[in-house]
């Protein structure tokens, strides 16, 4: 068995909630994904498969983008008609677990940085340095309306604001020193007050005097995930984050894209190795190659396309309903997420699909082929990992949480016998687990653009 | 045994940080207070105890209201230099435990009702049905300057806005009916949309369209919790409140508060018997009545007095630095906590403490006396309860946490064979444990004291 130097990292996509719009229909799925032995389940399948992290999705509203209308939605079960809060969903993980990194999704328009940094600053410390945020800064009117807003941020405005956020939140990790807390019980001292600093920051969006009521994360900063497509979304993200995630129809989308962030990184001033560029897949496994194609047939079955529709409306933030659902999907703007916008334009494409048919397949499996027997879908991810199309994967599962299981134990072992993934962890920090380095205090001054507020 | 119907209930009062002033330099204090097995440690031994809920207090700032200053407030240790989000931290209890109720204290006045409702309902969900909601309105500056303000808001404004975030809260919590998850995999309907309402609110606080994306809690509505002492908390306590946290120094002060919430409850059209009056103890147990005394004595030992009058000071929104540490506290009118200043001055007059003196008393226990031997302490609690002071306790630490192992090993066995507390959980939800009713759709409006926005 050789191990090269450099092995991939996988981490798992995760809906606290009942999955893809087809997935809760499944015969293998289970359906209490409300309680917390189920998010428990998924957890220590993850850790036993070795993966890096477990990575929340969420969106802060019932989207009624389709159709301008709930009804499909909610009657379909479209990706996001019911989704749990991932952060007390991630407590329930943090405490069965030892080594498996354990991100939230949290957006930067409708919440205070004070909030943000304490809640992750709290899941760092429970789990003993293995938090990650992946920020999203919202772009549905449905989530704006549930904040006291008509609609949403415009993308300039919510960049601007998420700089900001990032900014913050980064100063209150920093207040307290590393070592501030002194915990002698004989003097006594419990924290070093020349060790621990009002943050005092005056901003376009924020006021905040800090210091945050939590000691510095174990890992400095929580990791931190961007998935960024739009050219301001890369530029933010190749400045702020460890990972990022993605989403691509080819190899070679993703091989340019991965060029993109690894150069725009350097511009920057960070070490390109510093940045672990993670696309989705969701693999569908099976005996043969044949029954993978058939069991991707089956579960696109699954899907109303109305629900596929749905959730694609969502993704890009455009109301497919009134388009004819016989013709394929028009060239057009989208002001949702560009990644995905691009994948389903090759799909379209290369298959020739009508609307309703890419509504069937956009609801189960959507980014490229990773189909095939266990070792056709290792080859597949071992090419993209070679090639320079990425540093790893995040893996979404067509059904839940069966599909987590089957890729663990049967994709898993082959990238293990070929050096390209551990066989145990070795960090002790999910930073360690991914090869990057603890921030320093201050660090965030290399990844700010300029210095927001004073 | 005889085995009476009332019996009373407890409640665990739990800070996610060091506790009390002295009690980080107990040598029985466990110091991993920021990992996940420490609570999972406490949950576990207070579901052993049968205890009805565990409780987490709150604060979203570090204090510094005496002397203006952060130094003896983090030096000593003083209550609040660290605190972590409860909410991550019930999590980790909610996925090793089955019984427990789980109370987290959220303010209304910093974040917004979509977010709370939310992240209650998904608890409630996770837990099937053991969320609770300790309803707070924060009077701190230095919380209002973490969260972009010059100052809190005062009482009247904090209560005006928590009427409407209460209201907002249970419509969003009412926006899905109870049947409204259909999950027929055939039909296929996952939910039915005829059952699912926006809220459209607006109000002078917060304009909220919903629905909410998570399905009715297992309770209907997480049960709520409030502390209000000043006449408007206990306006809004009577109306709104499941169980009420309050703090005395005497019997004959808690019959008091007990009689007139009951009254007030009564006068606005509620059952008294569905409010649980659970006030704050904080028992110290020994061998020998005269061993308690000498414990109680050590433990004020370990508190520096600055700790306890920094802990005072931001309990009584006073900086009490400036007046004389040798002379008693004077009378004054103060904007914190109510309850808190009644006890203190009934404190200071009854054992003639200076302010010194009281700083050292309040850091360690303060709610009147509940030492002795285990059966002693039952002896006064089986009196307040009897006696018409309360519904049961809300047990708060000296030392963390075991002083929670002492009280469920040695005081809790004495109720038991009293027939007061139960000897086994009969109830499936922390509504049942109470004895409290499942609210019906709708219920809030009973509670509300007129209806804000439309």
């Amino acid at each position: 068995m050789s191990s090269p130097e450099r092995q991939l990292h996988l981490a798992a996509f995760v809906t606290a909630g009942p999955g893809r719009p087809g997935g809760w229909r499944h015969p293998d799925s289970v359906s209490d994904w409300r309680s917390a032995a189920y998010y428990q389940r998924i957890g220590r399948t993850l850790e036993r498969a070795k993966f890096d992290l477990i990575f929340f999705a969420d969106i802060l509203a019932v989207p009624y983008r389709y159709g301008d209308s709930l009804d499909p939605q909610l009657r379909y079960g479209a990706l996001g008609s019911m989704r749990l809060d991932p952060t007390p969903v991630l407590g329930t993980i943090a405490g069965v677990t030892e080594h498996l990194g354990l991100a939230a999704t949290v957006s930067t328009t409708y919440v205070e940085p004070f909030a943000v940094a304490r809640s992750f600053a709290t899941l760092d410390h429970l789990s003993n340095g293995r938090s990650a945020w992946n920020i999203v800064t919202s772009f549905q009117d449905a989530e704006a309306r549930n904040f006291g807003k008509d609609s949403h941020l415009d993308r300039a405005q919510r960049y601007r604001r998420a700089e900001e956020f990032l900014q913050v939140t980064a100063k209150l990790w920093d207040s307290w020193e590393d070592d501030a807390l002194v915990l002698d019980p004989q003097v006594p001292v419990f924290a070093d007050p020349e060790r621990v600093h009002r943050v005092d920051h005056h901003g376009e969006w924020f006021d905040v005097q800090g210091p945050l009521n939590v000691a510095r994360p174990p890992q400095g900063y929580p990791v931190l995930i961007q998935a960024g497509a739009s050219p301001s979304g890369r530029d933010f993200a190749a400045r702020w984050a460890d990972v990022i995630f993605c989403s691509h129809a080819s190899l070679d989308a993703a091989k340019d894209f991965y060029a993109d962030i690894k150069g725009r990184a350097a511009a920057h001033g960070r070490d390109p190795g510093q940045i672990k560029i993670l696309p989705a897949i969701t693999p569908v496994v099976a005996e043969t190659t044949e029954a993978a194609k058939e069991k991707t047939r089956r579960l696109a079955d699954l899907v109303v396309a109305e629900a596929g529709l749905s959730t694609l409306s969502y993704h890009l933030d455009i109301d497919l309903a009134p388009f004819p659902h016989d013709e394929a999907l028009p060239e057009m703007d989208v002001p949702g997420v560009q990644g995905h916008y691009e994948e389903v334009r090759e799909l379209t494409e290369k298959h020739g699909m009508t609307l309703r048919e890419l509504g069937k397949q956009y609801g189960g499996t959507h980014e490229g082929d990773f189909s095939g027997t266990p070792s056709e879908v290792a080859d597949t991810l071992e090419q993209w990992f070679t090639e320079g199309g990425c540093d790893g994967f995040t893996v979404s599962a067509v059904y839940q949480p069966g599909a987590f299981d089957e890729f663990g134990e049967q994709v898993v072992p082959h990238l293990q016998k070929r050096g390209l993934f551990r066989t145990q962890y070795t960090g002790s920090t999910l930073r360690d687990n991914l090869g990057l380095d603890r921030p320093a205090s201050g660090d965030w001054r290399k990844r700010a653009v300029h210095e927001e507020g004073r």
